[in-house]
C-alpha cells in the first residue's frame, strides 16, 4: 500500500516507522505547514495518516482511509456528508486523549483549590505568607460537580474525583431548562467537555454563566464555541466566580490582544491537554493495530460517525 | 470548667464556642504571640485548646488536659517525658490534616506531570506555545511511587492515586539499604511524609538524592528536616530530577536568602499543606468532642504517645 503520514514526527520515529511498515510505500510529508496545492506523494496514497487540508482531500482519487490524529473531525464534515457511497474511510482518535486531558482537568482543579497559583508567584517574589493562607485554601471533599457532556474525558475525570466523595451530576444540551439552572446554582466544578454541535455552541451563555456561585470553578476542555468568551472574561474580571481552566478557547493561538490573557484567576492550557511525552509514539501504535485491521478487511476502530458530528 | 483557647480565630468563632461550652469558663488568649509571662486566665485554666509556649505549661498548677491543634508535639516531648505521673493529658490532632495536605501533595504532582507552571508563567507574558510543548507533559498513568512513611496521609494520598494505576512500595528507617537504594533508583515520584526521629532527619541525605532518576519528583510534606536541603538545591538547580514540591522547609518562614526561593522546578506550599477554609471550625468541633468525652471521664481521641514521639 502506498501510505503517506502527516505528523510531527522526528527522525527517530520515522526510523520506527519504516520498519513497522515494511513492504509498504510510507511517504512522509515534507512540513507540517501544507502548502495550497497537495504534494505528489500524497496524491499517490490510499492510507493517509494525519490531518491533511480538506482541499487536498478533494484532489485526491486514490485515498482509501484516512486516519486522523484528532478526536475532532468538524473540518472534514463537508466531505463525509458530500461524499455519496462513503468511499473515503474517516477514522479518528476517540478515547485516545481521555487519560492526558482529564489529567490536565484535574490539575487545574488542585491547583485552584490549593492555591499552587499563589504559591508559584511568591515564590518568584521570594516571598513568605504561610499561615494566613491557609482558610484560603479549600479540599474537594464532598464538591458538587457538573458534567457538561457524557463522553470518555468526563468519565476518566470522574473516575479520579472518587475517592474525594464529590458528588456528581450531569448535563447536555438536551437536559430541561429548570434542570440545568438548578444544577449551575449548586455546582461547585463545572468540568466542559462536550463537542461542539449547534446546541452546544454558546452553551454557557452569559445568562448561564451568571447563575453559578461565587465559588465555582469553570474548566472546558471541550471546544472554545461552548462558552461566551466575553461573558466569561466579565465573569472573571469582577471575581464573581473562583476561577476557570480553558484548554480550549475561541481562537488559538489566542491573539496577543484576547481579554482572556489578563483575567485573573484563569490557567490557560494551552490547548495540550491531550498532551503526553509518549503522544506520537502511541499515535503511531494505534496507527499500525488500525492498519493491520485495515488490510485484513476488518474495520479500523473509531470509524466517524458523519451524523453525529463527533 | 475552666478552659483556656488559644486558637486564632474570629469574633463569631468566639461567638460559637462561647455558645457551645455554656455552663463552662471560657478564656480567650489576647494574642498569639505569646508572652513570656503566661496570661492570668491561662494560670486558672485546667483545660487548654491550642499550641502554647512549653513555660507557660511548666508554670500552671491547674492544667489537666491540653488539646493540641497540630499533629507534631515535638516541642512537648520535654513535659510528657518529665512528667512522672503523666498528670496532663496530651491530644494531638492526628489524622486531621490528612486530607487537606494529600490533596496539596498530588495538587503538586499534577502541576508538575501538566506542566501548570509553565503556562502560568506564559500566560504572564501573554505568550502561547501550545503543540509544542505536548511532548512535555507526561501522565500519571503506572509511575512508580514509593511512599516514605506509612502515616494517614501517605494512605489518603494513594487513594487518590489508586485510579491512575500508579504502582507503589514502601519505605521506611527501618527498611534494609539495598531495598531503599533499589527503590529509590526507580521512583518516579518519593512521597515523603514521616515523622522526625532520630532515624529520620536527613534520611535524604546527598547520597540517596542522587540515586533518583532524571525525571522523579521529590515531594514532602513531612517534616523539612528529612531532606538535606542544600543536596536538594544542588539538583534542582542542575536540573538532576525533574523537580520537588515542598511543604516544608528545615526553616520556617524560610529566610529571604534561602537558595530554595531561587530553584527551579520547585513548588514551595509554605506549610500551608493541612490548611482549608473550614480548618478553624472543624478543629472547634473536634474539640468540643473531645471535651465531651473528657467531663464524661472518657479518654479523648488522640492522645499522645510520648514514647514513640510522633
Amino acid at each position: 500500500m502506498y501510505i503517506y503520514i502527516a505528523l510531527d514526527i522526528n527522525i527517530s520515529q520515522k526510523k520506527i516507522i519504516n520498519e513497522k511498515f515494511l513492504g509498504h510505500k510510507v511517504f512522509f510529508n515534507s512540513n507540517l505547514e501544507f502548502e495550497k496545492k497537495p504534494e505528489t506523494n500524497f496524491l499517490k496514497s490510499e492510507i493517509i495518516f494525519g490531518n491533511v487540508p480538506v482541499d487536498w482531500i478533494k484532489k485526491s482519487k486514490k485515498i482509501k482511509w484516512i486516519q486522523l490524529e484528532s478526536t475532532g473531525f468538524g473540518e472534514y464534515l463537508v466531505i463525509l456528508k458530500a461524499q455519496s457511497s462513503k468511499k473515503i474511510l474517516f477514522t479518528n482518535l476517540k478515547g485516545f486523549f481521555k487519560d492526558p486531558v482529564a489529567h490536565s482537568m484535574i490539575a487545574g482543579i488542585l491547583c485552584f483549590y490549593r492555591g499552587i497559583e499563589t504559591f508559584i508567584k511568591l515564590k518568584e517574589q521570594k516571598k513568605w505568607i504561610g499561615d494566613p493562607l491557609r482558610n484560603k485554601l479549600e479540599t474537594l471533599n464532598g464538591k458538587k460537580i457538573i458534567f457538561f457532556g457524557h463522553g470518555l474525558i468526563n468519565q476518566e475525570l470522574k473516575n479520579y474525583l472518587m475517592p474525594y466523595k464529590c458528588r456528581f451530576d450531569y448535563i447536555d444540551s438536551k437536559t430541561n431548562t429548570k434542570k440545568i439552572d438548578l444544577l449551575l446554582k449548586q455546582a461547585d466544578i463545572i468540568a466542559c467537555c462536550a463537542p461542539e454541535t449547534k446546541d452546544t455552541i454558546n452553551f454557557f451563555n452569559s445568562k448561564k454563566l451568571n447563575l453559578l456561585k461565587k465559588n465555582a470553578l469553570l474548566i472546558n476542555a471541550g471546544r472554545g464555541s461552548l462558552i461566551d468568551e466575553n461573558a466569561l472574561v466579565k465573569l472573571l474580571k469582577n471575581k464573581r466566580i473562583k476561577g476557570a481552566v480553558l484548554d480550549v478557547s475561541k481562537t488559538e493561538p489566542l491573539k496577543k490582544t484576547s481579554a482572556l490573557w489578563s483575567c485573573p484567576n484563569l490557567i490557560l492550557t494551552q490547548h495540550t491537554g491531550g498532551g503526553s511525552i509518549d503522544e506520537i509514539s502511541k499515535k503511531i501504535s494505534f496507527f499500525e493495530k488500525n492498519f493491520k485491521r485495515f488490510i485484513n478487511n476488518k474495520t479500523p476502530y473509531g470509524k466517524v460517525n458523519s451524523l453525529k458530528g463527533y
